[in-house]
């Protein structure tokens, strides 16, 4: 009999901790208290926005305001932050658990290590983590509350309670709003703009890097390859995403094209930060021209840094794809970044998170309309790449789809957000030694 | 100076010599007595279908039988003989030189050895190439000689041009046809069905496997790695994809719904073995399910055999990188298939060739809805990856493209037609040699 303690195996403590946290969430969704009516919830819409806010999606099936009573949204609250929390503090730590696992088997470089967190212990890396959400959430929620009460007159407590919402909203990427619209009646306030999207942004970078930058960010020399990737592919994508968002819906009359051009700037890099996981919009996602929900597929596909709140397959595993192809273009035996030769082991597990990634998508938005007839593919396609990447964007679509095809989505959030950690913590931790090799063969291809 | 003698870079012989041979065939397609009317063929036109004939696609911006005079048609008949040829002939010899050059490096096992072609000299491989393109083409011809002359009663002339014309364009995987509904009206003629889809099966196997299948058909425990995957893969792919379509489409009442039961088999079949690279459809491919049509892209894209006829990222591409998923979510240290191990050079190869075509179809969609806002995202997708894998289905919109969007799916035909060959071709080719390595570094993933 095989041993199953689950110390055993640590890449299944986030899927199951998830799990029990879904569970949770759902039977308090369930209570007639949760809702503003007087029945609680049906299953189908508790299950789903328990995974929502749990795996900080911000996808939902009713309108959050006027569906739920206010233990309601404190339950959306409460799990969004433990589901922000919790994913950046296993990820971190299971990065951790990985690079000590690689030492032990004499490995030179650990990627922990050199991602800054070889000196703490789990207790100062959790209190570490825990402070660095707070005070984001406190000086996000602070602007928020002052421009809520001072600038649109709402009284003190709606604008506090209001505010701590949307900031622990932000921080954890989670998209769930107090609003029918999203935010799309802000998009000329920067006040309520740029806090929430500096938000989003801190905590998609993910904590190894967040830690680095803290003791490095003077000194970029000294970075970390993870680091170097994350942070530039981050600036590379955020610049890149706005530029075209901008070009593409300038003169849009349902988008862009009524504002001013500051507003333009101000709505298409918000936009792009909330794509790559944020989930709030203040531009119709329904009225974009299909060439920007094309780029908004790919953004959200890739997501954001490793360990953050932010889901698709990573800012590095991108980049490192990339300089995969360049390498192989150019006949180059190492694939290098700046002086650094990427592991071979770290190439193969980039490859892997990308292609099972398209492969979940591809099969999720067959399940899609297999499903639900009425659905058009490319409306499938983004709500599908949506829930993968728990980026909580919609074309309007989800609220109206059949329980089962909600399930689906369901499904991938649940999937997308355990599965790459999961997935890739296996992966480290399980490598095989090899114990004799089959003779060498070059199949043909391409 | 760097020498740029062509010899010095056989990558490029075949980039060169299908750039020649599309200005030839524009050129002559230009001319007034290639077409029905009074005119030459203005040039988009001409470029266009000189392209789709050369590299074997069979898109098409005007109707074939109507537009073109019979020496228009003949032309088309030899331009898709000298592509499918040319195409076939220069990608197995290339994979030839490939195996010697790295012979010279000392390399134990090389591609084209295993896969049957060490001993034949250049003059033989190409006369035995061209032999079993005559006998294939000659064995269909003559079956639909006869069904169009026996029982569809075209006299003895008309059947035997119509039976050369479709045999060429079969067994290149060409995909032109001269009904203006391609075969729709054949849909349950088992006689002109089987033998055209046994053609193009044929045709997108690929020499290398077909030349080891005539040496080794009985012994299948000798078979390469190469021709093992080819064999299984195109057995998976064609038994799934039939599958499919059938189940999908079985009621639609405007494909197989009113066809019977036999019929709807056989129509299935047809339909998945021309998604992979034939390009004739019997079924009216723009009343398909999105469902069905998702999954022909997806078949679109992954094609047929190496240095075959037929187009996409290549059938041993596919099957490789699902092995290399499957050996990495297991923590095994090697890829393996059936006791042998896959060369880490033909792994990123795989992926280089994979990751560069889901770019290019990604960059050829959003060129398409840029450039015609009219067009449908989903079916800019199917069109894209139609020309990208040289299949020439269409859900119709190509004729009603604007000049630059057709000239895209120009470029998208070339460079998925010689760009899968010249990119692997130089990979293998150039792979420099190691000088020093730079310190190893393990950047998060996923
Ligand atoms: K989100
Ligand atoms: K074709």
């Amino acid at each position: 009999m095989r041993d199953r303690a689950p110390w055993r195996y640590p890449a299944r403590i986030v899927p199951t901790a998830f799990l029990g946290i879904i569970a949770l969430g759902t039977g308090l969704m369930m209570l007639p208290a949760a809702t503003a009516g007087p029945h609680g919830a049906p299953f189908v819409v508790a299950v789903f926005t328990a995974t929502s806010t749990v795996c900080v999606t911000g996808l939902t099936v009713v309108d959050t305001p006027t569906y739920w009573s206010t233990f309601g949204e404190v339950l959306i609250t409460v799990l969004s932050q433990v589901g922000g929390f919790g994913i950046m503090t296993l990820a971190t730590l299971l990065s951790l658990l990985v690079s000590r696992r690689l030492r032990l088997r004499n490995r030179l470089i650990a990627q922990a290590e050199s991602a800054g967190l070889a000196g703490g212990n789990i207790g100062g890396i959790l209190i570490r983590i825990a402070l660095v959400m707070f005070v984001s959430e406190a000086i996000i929620g602070t602007i928020l509350m002052l421009r809520f009460w001072l600038h649109y007159d709402y009284s003190p407590g709606r604008a506090a309670y209001q505010a701590v919402f949307h900031a622990v909203q932000s921080f954890n990427n989670a998209g769930f709003t107090l609003y029918p619209d999203s935010f799309v009646r802000f998009v000329d306030d920067w006040w309520i703009c740029l806090p929430v999207a500096l938000g989003v942004l801190g905590g998609s970078i993910g904590f190894p890097v967040l830690f680095e930058l803290a003791r490095e960010a003077r000194r970029p020399a000294g970075w970390s390859t993870h680091t170097r990737l994350t942070v530039w592919g981050t600036v590379l994508l955020t610049s890149a995403g706005s530029l075209l968002f901008l070009v593409f819906e300038w003169s849009n009359p349902d988008t862009l094209g009524p504002l001013g051009a500051n507003t333009k700037v101000l709505a298409a890099f918000f936009q792009d930060v909330m794509t790559r996981s944020g989930g709030f919009n203040t531009i119709d996602l329904g009225m974009m021209h299909s060439q920007t929900i094309a780029v908004a597929n790919i953004m959200m596909f890739i997501g954001g840094g490793t360990a953050s709140t932010a889901g698709g397959i990573k800012v590095t595993t991108f980049l490192l794809l990339a300089f995969v192809i360049w390498a192989e273009i150019r006949g180059e035996p190492d694939v290098v970044v700046r002086h650094r030769r990427i592991a071979e082991e770290t190439q193969r597990q980039a490859v892997t998170v990308a292609l099972l990634g398209v492969a979940l998508v591809a099969a999720g938005t067959l399940a899609l309309i297999l499903l639900d007839e009425r659905v058009p593919f490319d409306r499938a396609l983004f709500e599908v790449t949506s829930a993968f990447a728990t980026v909580g964007l919609s074309t309007g679509i989800t609220s109206d789809l059949p329980p089962s095809a909600q399930l689906v989505l369901v499904a991938l959030m649940y999937i997308g957000r355990v599965g790459t950690i999961a997935v890739g913590t296996a992966i480290a931790l399980n490598t095989r030694r090899r114990q004799y090799r089959y003779p060498e063969e070059r199949p043909l291809v391409g």
